[in-house]
Formats: structure tokens, sequence, C-alpha cells
């Protein structure tokens, strides 16, 4: 018999849905199938010896505190040293403005707890990240979609969204998940300047900003706000923004970092008080160890180059193996880029296909709030080794040649 | 001008409340003062050296997996290891009946998302577990305080508590925090009888129960249960039992653990997604390393010497020194004991003169949902040597004798 525990949700209609991209993690697991489905760095670029020696220090010089309860905005140090690497790349802020987070996903959980009400519309990049959603769909959001192109989100779709008074925007600018595309400067400016006018605040997600590899580092939008309201380099704090040490350093010690106005952040602390009481004292003093001294700067060279190239074969490939009808962006950085298909392939049903084949991928319906992307898939590149994705994408695009003459 | 972002805060009258405990915190951080107010162990007791060894090993032997990317769930070798401690302790569970928590403090929070709608009644402990109250108010809960005894909650307050319908009961059976009573195995098998009568399941709460230095251990609700339904040993389901590495390795891991049912877990399993992805892959490897062939039940020894002899010295000194018109808890294990004090004297007024000479306690209203507490005191005897706890209950029995005389 059921326990009251399990009763409720044995008996009641309304499911809550499984993560696809966690199902599709979980075939990862299966060595024999090549992933572009999850979004994983390489495990090679990881600074193990970094890391050993970084342990070995922090355990040796500070063990009694890197063991014990900590502060639930973060440890100093770090948050110290976020704030002088937010000041070389756009505004200067205090450590009050930043908190320390188990991951970005917890930054965008207690965003959508401090700020949703049930019923708010969000507005979000059509495609968007799944993470998001999942994070915002706990506390009741609706969405406003605006469609991005190989420049970003569509501006004058933009304004539209606006009039209907969402709660905030969220935007990934650079290098986006899923889609690849990067926010261009002018559209950058427009939007700061939309968000104004309408008192609409962003939520800026910026987790690959440093993973670039070609074209000019574009200013983050809480930089451009500052420029807008005539103080430049100053945290005008109307840009709530989200970065991670998951993709320049290692995503399996969960640290990331939300940047906001100061008292959003005392919010937040009291949201994270009662979550989880503070992130793990002994992750991030390790981080702060590997990071300090400037390694970082030198570390994310070696992880772009790897990127670089593993994208470079991936496009090449496609170039070299897709059916012409099918279209792809060209990410200028980050992890992924976004496949077009013809209209008759639902790319759900690929899925399957392309599992038997021993290759996967995300369908791109589930990177959108609004039911689109059945005929769109997203494919990492950080993964991989190279020769695996030139044999990864040639399975694919056979197949998807079969698929297209049906 | 406030940006949107701070603008709802600044206008709105509802104000969230800040942590007593919190704030007490920082007042630790000044090492002058004599601080018996956090839950925090000995950093003497840190297994140092058998944490660096473990650092080497993972990173040596799996690094790349232990800074990748992770599963919701936990770490495997980690969950079934629990698994095993769990049936040797009290009932035999699945894997697939434990998640890794970031702390429970997360299992607390996650509890709250599924189980509590606004306005749902909890029987809690009067008085109970701060960190509880926090993660549960944010969900909207109301408390039905049942106070407890020396043998912990009275059961016949209990039986009226139930006849009003709350979710749960959440109980701290073993060295309670804040009153470091233990419930009765009595009391524990009626507790287990009435929650049936009513269907009203159990959340049980156990960071303390392996910190016994006195008399014997006794079983669990979780084992209660299957006494009660005639399954001797088998994990029921009525209870979900809570624990937690924190009070026996170190809590600045954040690990811990929550067992429940195969169906509640894969509803706590998507709600981690959402909320966080997964708990450090790397602190959870270095756990299980640590822990493996059986360390942590020698270590749990050394944990109980240090604590027990840290407990007595508070004891003897409250005997020699306290008036006569104040009383105490005897607790048989854990880090806390509660002291009461005459009615005249409101312990939060008493604080401000006790950090004045540089000892400080938690007041017993930080603990209480119903408001009561008002004369009673948290006091830790963990994290302060022997001496400094001598002097400073000397202190603090002073303090007293002349409050009492005004």
């Amino acid at each position: 018999m059921e326990t009251p525990w399990e009763y409720r949700f044995a008996h009641r209609t309304q499911k809550m849905g499984s993560s696809i991209i966690r199902e599709l993690l979980k075939l990862t697991e299966d060595p024999s199938i090549i992933s572009f489905g999850g979004g994983l760095p390489a495990p090679e670029v990881f600074p193990l010896e970094k890391f050993s020696e970084a342990c070995n220090f922090v355990l040796d010089n500070y063990g009694p505190t890197a063991l014990q309860y900590g502060a639930t905005d973060g440890y100093a140090p770090l948050r110290e040293m976020i704030t002088r690497h937010k000041a070389r790349y756009s505004v200067s802020i205090k450590p009050e403005n930043v908190m320390i987070t188990s991951g970005s996903q917890q930054a965008l959980d207690f965003i959508g707890r401090l700020f949703i009400n049930r019923g708010d519309y969000i507005v979000v990049e059509s495609p968007t990240y799944l993470g998001a959603l999942q994070a915002w769909n706990a506390y009741g959001a609706q969405y406003i979609t605006v469609p991005v192109d190989e420049d970003g989100m569509i501006v004058d779709e933009l304004e539209k969204a606006l009039r209907v008074g969402p709660k905030f925007i969220y935007i990934l600018p650079n290098f986006q998940n899923p889609s690849g595309v990067t926010l261009s400067l002018e559209r950058r400016q427009l939007i700061v300047e939309m968000a104004d006018k309408y008192g609409v605040p962003i939520v800026e997600d910026d987790p690959y900003g440093q993973l670039r590899y070609e074209g000019e580092h574009l200013p983050s939008l809480a930089y451009l706000d500052s420029v807008y309201r005539g103080d430049v380099g100053t945290y005008t704090g109307n840009v709530i923004y989200l970065s991670t040490f998951s993709k320049v350093l290692a995503p399996g010690l969960r640290l990331a970092w939300v940047i906001a106005p100061e008292m959003v952040i005392k919010k937040l602390v009291q949201t994270k008080q009662a979550a989880d009481l503070h992130t793990s004292t002994f992750t991030q003093m390790v981080a702060f160890e590997v990071g300090k001294g400037g390694f970082l700067d030198e570390h994310v060279k070696i992880i772009r180059a790897v990127y670089k190239e593993r994208r470079d074969v991936m496009l090449e490939t496609m170039e070299e193996i897709w059916p012409s009808d099918t279209s792809w962006t060209t990410p200028k950085g980050g992890m992924f880029l976004w496949g077009k298909v013809p209209e008759k392939i639902d790319t759900t049903q690929l899925l399957k296909k392309a599992i038997e084949r021993k290759v996967a991928f995300v369908p791109g319906i589930a990177f959108n709030a609004d039911g689109k992307g059945k005929n769109a898939m997203r494919l990492n590149f950080s993964y991989s080794t190279p020769e695996t994705i030139r044999e990864g994408i040639t399975r694919l695009g056979y197949l998807l040649r079969e698929e297209i003459l049906k």
C-alpha cells in the first residue's frame, strides 16, 4: 500500500516532465554512443595537477577553515577575485554585489524564487537555455518568446513583448546555449535602451563569454547599461549578471556567481540560507587557489584552442557530408551549434533513429518555450575528440540523407 | 534611483526576517568572543591527513570524472555506502531510496517545495530546528507546535495536533537541536502508531544519531515503523529520513542524504535538477574515499570522546556556578544543551549584555514557531575547548546571578 508520502504523487493527474537533457546524459554513460547531446566540457582540459596542488595547499594551510561551515554569500577572497575580474572586463563592482552559488542553475532558481509570482511573464529567447525554463516553471512562470537570428534576439519583436509588462528579460548574449549565436553590439545597445524605456530589468546569463574563438569580445549588457546612463564603467544595477567556473575550470565543483544590486544580493543570501546554508567552503577555497595569480587567463587559452579545433571539425564535416537542404549556425565561441533540417523531419523522431546508429543530439523542441524547434537540433562540440566528432557528424549526415530521400 | 530589481524590495512592507543564528555566526568571527551560539563541529577533529590522501587519490585515479558534471541523485558508490550503513543501523534500503543533497538544509527545502502548499500545517517540536522553519516559511507553512520534555515530544499533545490534519510530522529524535533531549523508545513507538492512525507521514531528521556519549542507541522511527507494520527491517516508506556528513566528517563539504520511497526520490531528483543540477562530484568522491573501509566508524569514536569531555565540562561548570533558579537539559549526545532562566529574564536582552562580556548563545525564542522560549537559551558545547567552555559558562553564570538579583 502506498504511504501518504507516495499517495499524493500516485493519484494526481498533473505530472512534472522529466528533463530530456538529463535522460540524454544517461545515454552518454554508454561509451559506444557518440553524444553531441550533453553540455559537457572536455575532460582533457581539466587542470588536474593544479587542482592537486591547490587541494594540498588549502588543507595544509587552511584545513580547519576549509572543512568548516562558511559564509552564505561565499568565500570572501573568491568574491574579491570575481570583483577584480569583472572590473577588468566590464564594470566596477564591490564584493557586496557578488554571491557565490552552487552552479548558475542555483542562481536561476533563486531569481525565480525572489521575483516570479505565478503567472508572471518572462521574456526569453526562442530557443533558450533549458535549465532556466526548468527552474522557472517551478514558480509558475509564463514565457514570451522572442526569436533569435544569427545576430541574437530580434529587437523589433522584443519591443512588442515588453509592452505586455514582463517581470524581466532573460538573455544569453554570447554563443548562446543552444543556438550558438551572439547578440550584436547594436542590438545590445538597443535592448538596454528598451529595457529602460519600459522599466523591465535584465538577467544576463554569460557562461561562455570567455570562450571566444574568433572576432572581438563584445561588451556586456551590464556595461552598456552604464554607458547608456552616462555613468561609464559603474554598475548601474539594472542588469543581474550570471557567470560560472563550470566552463573555464570544472563543472564538478558546482561554483558560479551572481552579480546584482546590494539589496538584491541581501535577498539572495536570505534565500540561500534557507535553501542550503552555503556553497562548499572547500571547493571555493580550492577554486580560489587554482584561479589566483592569473592561472585562469592562461588556462582559458588552452580551452579556446581545443574547442576551436573541435568546432572547426564539426563545421567542416557538416559542410562536406550533410545534405544541401540542412543548415546550421556558425558560432564564434562557446560549446554548441544549432542545426536545422527540412520541415518533414521531426528531430525527436530522428533522435531515436540516430541512437540506433550510436549517435545523439538534443532535439530543438527541448529549448523552446513556445513549442517551436521541431526541425532543429543542438549539437555540442566541446566534449568529443575531433576524430569522434567527424565520425558522429558523418553518421548523422548519412541518416539525414536517407530521411530526406524517404 | 532604484532599478526595477531593487524597487520591489524597497517599496514593500513585508520584510523577510534575517536569521538570528546567522547574525550570531558573524559574531563568532570576532575571536575575542566565546561563542556557544553556532552549531559548529570542533575543527580539531577534522581528519585533515585522511582528506589530503583522499583528494590526491581521487584526482590521480578519477580526476576527469571528479571534475565533470555528475548524476543528480548523487555519486553511485556514495549512495551504496549509505545504503549499507543504513542497513546496519536500521532498515534495508536500495540505492534508489537515497539522494545526496547539499547539506540537510537542502533536503528540508526540497521537502517543503514538494509537499507544502501555502497554509499547510506542519507538526514541529517546540523548540525545533531553526533551519527547518526558515526553509518552510518560504512555502507558507503554518506550524502546530508540540512541546518537548526530557523524553522528547509529548505524545498526548501530538494526538491533538494530528486531528487538525497536518501535512507531516517533523521530528529530531536524537539529541535534538536545540534542546539536546532524546525521544524515548516508548514515545517513538507511540508516534509511529499515531502517525499511521491519522495517515500523517513523518520526516525524521537525524544529524546527531551517531554522536551518543552514554546509554544505548535507540531505534529510528523508520525502523520502528517496519516493526509496527509487522515487516521488521524493511523500509516501509512512511518515514522520510535525513542525515548528514556534516557532524561525523566535515560540514564544509555540504554533503547529506535523504532516504525516501522511490517515487518520492524521483520527485526530489526532478526538484534538484531545476535547483542546482547536482551536488559537487568532487566532494562526493572525496567523502566516499574518506568514508570507505570503515574509517568513519573509527573517526566517530574520536569525535564522541572530544564532545563528551566538552559536554561534561559545560554541565559541571553550570552545576558549580549558575544560580539555583536556573536549569538545563542533560543531553546524552549531540552538540547542544538547553538552559532555562527565571521568568523575569528575557534571553534576547540577556544576549546583548552577554556579548558585552564577550560570551554568546542563541536565545530560545529563535527556535520556537509559537513565540515561546523567551526564558531559554541554546548552548553549543562541541566547538569551544574545555578551558574556553569553563570560562564562558562561568561568565554567563555570574551575569545571570547579577540579573536575578536586580
